[in-house]
């Protein structure tokens, strides 16, 4: 399999598609300006602040939608994301 | 229940409801061009400067309206926003 | 009473009303693109250098006309500025 | 009298009404795109570069017309202005 | 033949052909706003952060479509690109 | 005779005009974009990197003509400009 | 003969008429936005990071073609750029 090596502070992340409304699960908003999304982190690149930016392959994170490169890896869509534009992690 | 952890300087807050006109209360105005609201904090990320932003989660505070990306938690409206627009902090 | 605590380098500053031209006051231009306005100190912030903003609670104070947010306090007017945007202190 | 002072590294300064064309004196252009112009230090704030911006009370300056915030002190128009925008000093 | 030695923190890149759709491999979309693309490092500048931006000649690297300065050696197509447009790194 | 001393990192410059077409001078082209055009030094502020930009009184230089600001003194123009505002020194 | 020295991090080149494509050369192509260009340097500033701005007199480099100002000395055009517009160098 093909493997994608962030460079600089980037990650690769995972969209995940959002069934709509889970029972208490977050549901973000479709008609939101800057529509933010769920993502699970794929590969991390060189973080110079890993204190301010706690973030390891397998956490799930909130992104900025428009953030990022998208590209598609054996026919699954990933993004390429600079670590600023990762709002925040979330724990189930 | 799901748990959001802001990353870098940024914070999850609650935007309260203001019912209009309090007694004593703070009243945003809502012509203003660029409206400030009122919520209360839930989490906080790793702010540099934690002296000049002393925020604790429970705080009331004041922040810039458009700043920030809106998220839903089992239903309820919150916000991912940078310290930097949290204009004050409210004590009553 | 509510107390608003700024946050940064922040103020919490009450505009004076003018009464357009007073004997030997500062009359402020209703013209100005850019009009600079009065206002009394009420609260501040966390400021860097102090010596360059000596700004106390009580000062009064001119300020750039859009900088700030506008923000009501039992039904009275206020506005939460950054430091930068004090142009000067007025002594009388 | 009123006193004002400058904050940051702000200046105050008097306009002086140009003659026209003065005998050895300097003409402003009245068409150039930015006016520059003649005025007199009332007061001066915090420099931090006392060496590279040495302006004291009384010094005639060139200052670019369009920087600055225009105040009226006893009926008189004054300036506050950025010391960035003070261009030169003037001896006669 | 002819040697381009990139200056500053740029590189010298070979735009890969993508054969539209390869067994586990990448492919980009065509009709991302901001397409990303493949290529071959063949020249490397003086990179300040080695570490954090670890490519050397002959890396396939993916970069941002916009970015960067085409150029033709020997009619074949190059780009001299900065250093920060360079996305990730693969390896097959 | 009045005397302009510049502030900050600028300097004091007198265009020179030039006679279209000298023999081995320089012609500095009408239809540029940003004409660049050439001066004479008559006073030079408080430059930082005197190594950098080593210019002198009577220096004569190439400057890019819609920078910095024109003043007229004793019926002459000169021009107050940034330093970083000076392309070149010329030597004939 | 006239002499011009570049001020700042700045060089002057002169242009190569590319003969549209050589045997083995760079052809640049027409139709680019941002089109680089082949110039021959003929004068040096003063470059703070020498090693990562390996440049001197005689090398031949490649540059964007909307940076710089042009000049005509002796009737031949040159261009006075910045050396962070100079994007490689060429051997051959």
């Amino acid at each position: 399999m093909m493997k994608v090596i962030p460079l600089g502070e980037r990650l690769l992340i995972k969209p995940i598609k959002e069934e709509k409304k889970t029972e208490g699960g977050i549901v973000l908003p479709d008609s939101a300006k800057e529509k933010p999304m769920k993502a699970e982190v794929v590969a991390v690149g060189k973080i110079d602040d890993e204190e301010k930016f706690d973030i390891k392959v397998g956490d799930k994170v909130i992104y900025s939608k428009y953030a990022g490169t998208e590209i598609k890896i054996d026919d699954e869509d990933y993004i390429i994301i600079d670590v600023n534009d990762i709002l925040a992690k979330i724990e189930e």
